[in-house]
């Protein structure tokens, strides 16, 4: 059986964590959620690539450009997650299944953080676990295939 | 007197047109659309140039850069009608008459895409006619400019 | 083939364009429109027939009627487009293909007019361009008519 | 003692019933409906007479008229359940005991069929069991008139 | 100086006036309050015609045929006060002066009742003075004609 | 034909019926409707089973459990109307056909009663009849299972 | 019979009438206003009683102070008329029938001000009609003492 | 080091998990996601017990309870999700750790259930990836306890 | 004279108290303020009895058990105060003056707190007064019956 | 130990009491409140001062003249309650613990009475207990002064 | 050329600036800002009068009054920033040029906070500078009128 | 003491500044805004960057690249003020005191603009004062880090 494949998509400011307010972000930065990620899933036959931009465009671009090899997507959409229509309509566009992530738990910030945009076109969504959410996707994303594959 | 020069402007996830949810934006591609426009206008004495991108930051360059030539817009918006400020304050600041379309009856679908923030600085807006309404949009705008210039 | 025959349906004080308001709604009366229209659809191999109607009921009833032997239909609802279930209702019902026209850029006036009750029921909407908006429905609703049955 | 006389009020499009989008409103027709309520009634020493208008101001007339002579009324507002306020002052100035009826269980359908201007005014509403909930109605009003005379 | 001649406007179910929820609307009937206006205004030098209807759309034509003769309007638009946008239109159309007057005092009463979709088309607004209200608006629009004619 | 089996539910607060702000909610006692109702099914071949909690899981339980034998619900959920989600699930989980009924007619009450969060997982919903209404949502029971059934 | 009291109530900013914004509000001062209301009521056998505050306070003193001798209340709270329970609970404690006035059509203006939180304690409203609306409110005051007395 | 010891909450109609609305919460049924959870946990040195109850006091006397003994809690509110204060309070009150799981994309259904009054109150949440979930609730609790600890 | 009797009702999580997020409900614990309340209570010739439920049916069920014997009710209905049209159906069928008691300031909590469904039904509230609120809404109740019975 | 001295501020109209809407506010003149207050607290050795203003800024004044000797304030501020920010700047601005009293049960009011401005900048508030309600809060300032102290 | 004069408006609890809540409004009093403005002024040819009230009358007096002499307006509303619609009208009614002040950053404040009734009749806002905001304040209508003037 | 070092960042469409709705903007173009900072800094010991871009993404880049070498950001966001939170995002995680500046008083024009995402994350506002705004805002900002130094 062929590896899983998925694209990582950092949304806007995550290139900052590890040094943003790290009393809400933790001390993780991008780098090491990657490093941790790429090291977690060795053992899963599982390849992942990654991406960060500050751009809407950008992820949009990149999420069009993985509809070509990806199986799947793991999303932190950071501010976007409730402004963008256009990257929402990205993800239903290219039908990969996805989850989204948030390092924090947005339902115990402010009011406008409460509504995502993009989660209901995602298969589901993990929030306020750190860094460690992103495994945690992987690991959804992997039994989804499974369970979809079976 | 001189041919009329629109710019056809695509928003974001446009440039997948008949590959994304074709039971709701049908089949024909945005190549195709783009086509059947410029056949359609041959015999209007009319110019059209196209532009696409997922950047509302590139919407916004492209439209300001048509200040420069062009006689009118057409314009879908996609994701960034129901979001973009900035885009809408292009078009007015640019003043150049713009006629909003949309491939889907955006009526007839979620709650967020009914309000346009685009709408109000168009001249007007064509919806759920499919690439067609491209179309009827050009037709509309060389029809408003004989009437203003007449 | 046989020629499509529409329903043109004028709403509420449509009869008194060309009086009414003309900053708003310009200079041109619903009988030079109804002319233009029959004038410019003699080479579409389309029949048109006309109704107006200032009653909620008058204007289903007119539908209704329709219902027995039109491919379509053009409505400008009027005042009727932001309150009237009921018509709404009647347009699901007889289940012909109905594209919603307004004269004006609804978007652009008060509050009230941005929701309208009629779109989700029917297949498009064209507003803001003037009387010439009922001809581009024409020539919409041909090219539907053509769509579905090709 | 008298027989009880009740007018029977079906609203806009309710003469479509049978034809109309028969996956929501069954294929019953209007005319079987009163056919069978006139039959159900048959034993229970009741005269119903029925109207049936798609004008918001035939409805008012109608039920002012039979101020004059009706017991109570069974009405199916129809669109005009959720816009008429002057529907529901004409019931309340005519004062006659009256229940809503709905094919459709309202509840469950569009956001905007869920508030009655009209309900407030009756005594109650039944709403989803077809045209048998007209049936009910009859029987609910009979209870009614009889408990208000012991 | 040519008698003013005015319209007097009475909406759904003003007919039932004196009937109708006396503790609201007091015992006075349309016709007595039309003989009360008839002879107050005779030393006026005003000419009153009266109409009443249960339909938007009555009300609206018999609006449309005062344009030809009338100086301007009083009218209690019933129920249709918080639900027509046709009507409003209508007003604001046939662009006669207008003064929207309320047997009741609808700011006190329920929620709904409190928006006037008329009034904002009109002169002025004289609510909660019964039947005399319209007497008030009378002179408050011969005033006003007075004022503008001087 | 087997006879057919429903659940009466009652919920909070209805074991006070006759004794409970009586201008509301009438003299009769749960007890007396349930007699009521077990005599005029008498001839219907029906059997009712009735179960009465202030309890929400309470209510739940009771439902879950008539899933294994019962062919429908008829069901007061009292004050839970308006705030149970998870009341909700259960009649959705369960699959029963229900009817929600009030004693009073809950559109005339306060404004957070208008809302039905338990209507839409119904067939219909009978208010504002007293305890006749449970005896009109047996017929309508019955009529729907005959319906399905033939 | 004795002379009828009435205390007139200008609200704030209403001693600047005639030099503000007089394409809102007109040229006629306050001072003018109240000449002609003594002069028109001079053979009406009313007394009229003056004052003006910009003090929310200052109006609510001078309404409990009227309280002792005013058979009734032409009030113009301005500003407060959108704002102020304290003054609504004044004019409800004092138990004197009140009528609102306001220069300009409310109705027609910012969002803001279309609701009075005055209106729903006063017997009624009189808005659009300049100063002559004070005029009318005096009329309608003496019939509704009239009309109480006979 | 001790074990981990968490108290996994199912809330409401989670015991009909696989009987229940199958296209929604599929075909596991609860007893499957418990062994499934306890087998997976059998190599992580965590304690798993379980409780299910239809009552919101239930769960809030579980969780009570569970003060006594639980590192942290892995909950399921159902329906509860959307309605309980209380529950949230109780969660609080305790101060364990807790991740909220849900079966289905709760942001992809009604809007109702897009907000939680427990989310905020708890570390995380997990939505949308079945049975599956819970196990990365598991998963999630034991990496948050090891980095508390640490 | 009889004593009077009254009954305290302490809501969901007040077993908590004294335990429980001490900087918002300070270290008093439920007993001691039942110890406080009956030690302050001995010279009024008043008889409390205690109740404490997580479960909305049991404070349900102990206020109507009350019916029979109490004077009055001292509710703390904690997290049901803002979800539970139950338990304020409950206090208004039962018919005992009632007064709300919180423990907290609810007013400076969280927005969702600032509504109670109880309140419209109570006599009175009393909020943020810690354990001693209690006390004081006894007191309440006691002035209370006096200022009936006198 | 020094006398604990607390300012009661009675808020607009309440000057009134006794002559106003005595079914809403009771018999009781604010004299004798006064009277009541003053000799409840000669044996808790507790200094009570007074002051009445129909004035926003009237009360500020007194508030922050307070400041410099109260150790506390009892307030009621009328119609000010739901509409002064102020008056909440004022009372968190001299920092004294204070109390909201009101004489009505205000959350069985008009809606827009439910939502105090003052309540959060207060300790706590006591509602609904007419005249007695300061007397209670006068105990309960000094509990919370000796809790303080102590 | 004159000098420029300007008054300086300090709203409601601003005379307590330096004691108030340090944290949010600093230690600088209103007497240390008065003397910064005024010295930092001597070399602007710019003359400042001062006013503070708690009044919202007597800041419109002291508008209206300066209404004779004054150049343009500084203004810090305080509370009545977000209440007062009288305030308001009598800026706009004295028809100067205003800048509206506010110490704090309100739009980082409290929800009710975020809305100015008073913004938009000036020309503009400073927000979130302390007392030098007044200062700025200064220097924007010294440019302001300079290039009114030119 | 070394030199300040702000960034000023012009958002979308501020390129078009002097040509764009000059009756809103003003005549001033963007770079001579930019030079009359320069000359007016000269004397502040300021150094001044400038960037301009129409992409939010962009905005975002350049401010994240400034946290490495700028003391404070002068930062008017366009119509990414009202739709941004990746920008608001950016601004508190490079923790950066900012100033936001707007051309125009944003509070007088449509409903949209009034409510800045951005300005709760900045240090204050500054809005109506054209380009003169900015150098407003580096003097606030030069005040700022003074008073922050000291």
């Amino acid at each position: 059986m062929a590896k899983l494949k998925f694209l990582v998509v950092h949304g806007p400011n995550l290139n900052l964590l590890g040094r943003r307010e790290t009393h809400l972000y933790g001390t993780e930065t991008m780098a090491e959620i990657n490093s941790m990620l790429a090291e977690n899933c060795a053992g899963l036959d599982v390849e992942l690539r990654f991406v960060q931009s500050n751009h809407e465009g950008g992820l949009i671009d990149a999420i069009q450009e993985a509809a070509g090899w990806a199986d799947g997507l793991i999303i932190n959409p950071g501010g976007y997650t409730h402004t963008s229509v256009a990257l929402r309509d990205c993800i239903a566009a290219v039908g990969l299944p996805a989850i989204e992530v948030h390092i924090t738990n947005i339902s115990a910030r402010e009011e406008f953080r409460h509504r995502s945009l993009i989660a209901p076109v995602c298969v589901g969504q993990i929030a306020g676990l750190g860094g460690y959410g992103y495994y945690l996707a992987v690991l959804g994303l992997v039994q989804l295939c499974g369970r979809r594959s079976s």
